[in-house]
């Protein structure tokens, strides 16, 4: 019924990737950040020149998603250095630089993970600082270019699961503004769309921040995937009807047992897709993998601002003496998780075993 | 620890009444709702001298909560009566008035049931026009008075269940503004709370329309009781933490099989209590029981505007083009319900059973 394959050429995904928006982009001196706050009804960019910048954007959610995070830091480990002095003081600039945006989110590991391969770059490096800072360039465009490979080819991978549940409900945004082009858990949706696979997507609005209402009906409109976009509390009533035949999401750190911190609200539809009896799969690239946390309770959740509940008009959606608890992300026990899509393949349990194998 | 009993005398109940917002108040000749879509924030009234404003109040949630609703609408059948002609056209205008209201909100059958007490009493009736609507006006006082007392006998019964389980989780709001005086849900955690146990409630924010973080959290407040909001997405993450003992919520209608249809996302929170083996209750009066109703699957839900998903500010949180899905409830099956706590006690499983005992 659909295409038999990928085209090799891949021309119809670059084609695709034409009408999705970019969230980051290097022009060979600063990076400019889609302001995913203002999406969808401003697309505006920051410029950014220094590392500072970068580190506010990411703090401030200007750009998010844990691939995201990863790529805009490993360039903004690197803006305004300063190649003009002695190869001691740029390195310790630089080591200086990195340790300010490793602190900016904790959770996702991506952001150190990338992080520490741009610091392996200044480590061993002996020579001039204009040589420095071309190094450090080339490792943080690597990272760019590897990220948009992985996202294609997570994609690939996760193609037949798609083709065989069309009904897809995905969490929070795991797709092009997230990661760099194809996404993790939309690429394999939007490689089944391109091919022609009748598709619905339902879109959890993903509260407190509604990155799913905001962002992810944003990509998916923009490559005319037929999606409808519900509240997170929702999702139970759609699967009880059978409207669901799968889950896909993204993660912000997968430990090596399979317990994957993900976006909050994660966790409860891992346990609605297991009662109603529903494949629940992770999309991530294999920097998400965290080999050298053992357990999902080892994962540090980052508490956000009660403003993000409450919102800024103080007093209109919650009363302003009234506590509130905000954690950004949970985690889902590797039970409740029926395979993790990474650029290795799709991985099933025991998970300890197949990510040791895929990413050790 | 606790006192061994509610006091008889219940003089202390009357002192956290005080404390307690009115939703419904009727002066003898019209009919004041308390604008429940302005709180926090505001506490505005709706002054009702007509049956179509009443009407207006219920479709646009000014009043909510279905025994709220009930007690509304009969007042609101009574209101504007004509009755300085014939019986007859009376008759005719009350029942084109119970009508129009009835119509109002398809899903809480406190609705029609509070209207076919009123219609009883006038399908009856031979007298005069004035003594018609004296009779109509007592049976809407004693709907109201009724209802008062239906909660407090709820927060009875489900009193030592609160005291078992102190750390409670509510969505929605199953309160004073839903209802009168004491709520149905939050009954026992007043009378609780009165009686010194400590209490902490989880308050779910309850989207689209945050009836948690608006109303719930403002009674609690109101009446000193400890709470935390969070948004419905982070319910899964408290209870796998253990800090959630139990589960209550209110009902629209309940099957005579035990299926409850109530506010969109209590279905999603009756599998997570399951899962994590954390007993769940519905609280509610007998009015909300619906024998003629066999199954949940055969209760209408009602599907409400895109706005109220999207918000007002168009593409502010969800693309303009991007179609949205909006029920109101949901139906949470009967094996998931620990037991429904009515005036008449704590209803256990088989639902069939007690159910029909209890209101048959």
């Amino acid at each position: 019924v659909y295409p038999a394959i990928v085209s090799d050429s891949d021309l119809w995904v670059e084609v695709m990737l034409d009408e999705l928006p970019r969230s980051i982009s290097w022009s060979g001196e600063n990076l400019k950040l889609l302001d995913q706050r203002l999406l969808p009804e401003k697309e505006e960019y920051w410029l950014c020149e220094r590392s500072d910048q970068v580190e506010d954007a990411i703090r401030q959610l200007v750009v998010r998603g844990a691939p995201a995070i990863g790529i805009a830091a490993a360039y903004g480990s690197l803006l305004g250095l300063n190649s003009s002095g002695s190869l001691d003081a740029m390195k310790c600039q630089f080591r200086e630089q990195a340790d300010q945006l490793e602190a900016a989110r904790p959770t996702a590991v991506n952001l150190s993970w990338a992080l520490a391969r741009m610091c392996a770059v200044a480590d061993g490096f002996d020579g001039s600082c204009p040589e420095l800072l071309q190094r450090l360039t080339s490792e943080a465009q690597q990272i760019h270019e590897e990220d948009k490979q992985l996202c294609l080819q997570i994609g690939r991978h996760a193609l037949p699961i798609v083709r065989q549940y069309p009904n897809v409900l995905t969490h929070c945004n795991a797709g092009s503004l997230a990661v760099s082009e194809l996404g993790t858990a939309l690429a394999p949706i939007y490689l089944a769309h391109e091919s022609g696979v009748p598709l619905h997507v339902w879109v959890d609005e993903t509260r407190p921040l509604f990155q799913g209402a905001r962002l992810t009906a944003f990509e998916l409109g923009r490559a005319g995937v037929p999606h409808t976009v519900i509240t997170d509390s929702m999702a139970a009533s759609v699967m009880a009807a059978g409207k669901v035949g799968m889950v896909i999401v993204g993660a912000d750190r997968v430990a090596a047992n399979g317990d994957v911190a993900n976006k909050i609200g994660t966790l409860g539809l891992a346990v609605l897709a297991q009662h109603f009896d529903i494949p629940f799969y992770v999309a991530c690239p294999g920097s998400t993998v965290d080999l050298s946390t053992s357990e999902g309770n080892q994962i540090q959740i980052e508490e956000r601002a009660r403003e993000e509940i409450t919102g800024s008009d103080a007093g209109q959606l919650v009363p302003i003496t009234s506590p509130v608890f905000n954690p950004a992300f949970d985690v889902t026990p590797a039970a409740l998780i029926t395979a993790i899509v990474t650029e290795q393949g799709v991985l099933k349990p025991p998970f300890n075993l197949s990510l040791e194998k895929a990413h050790g």
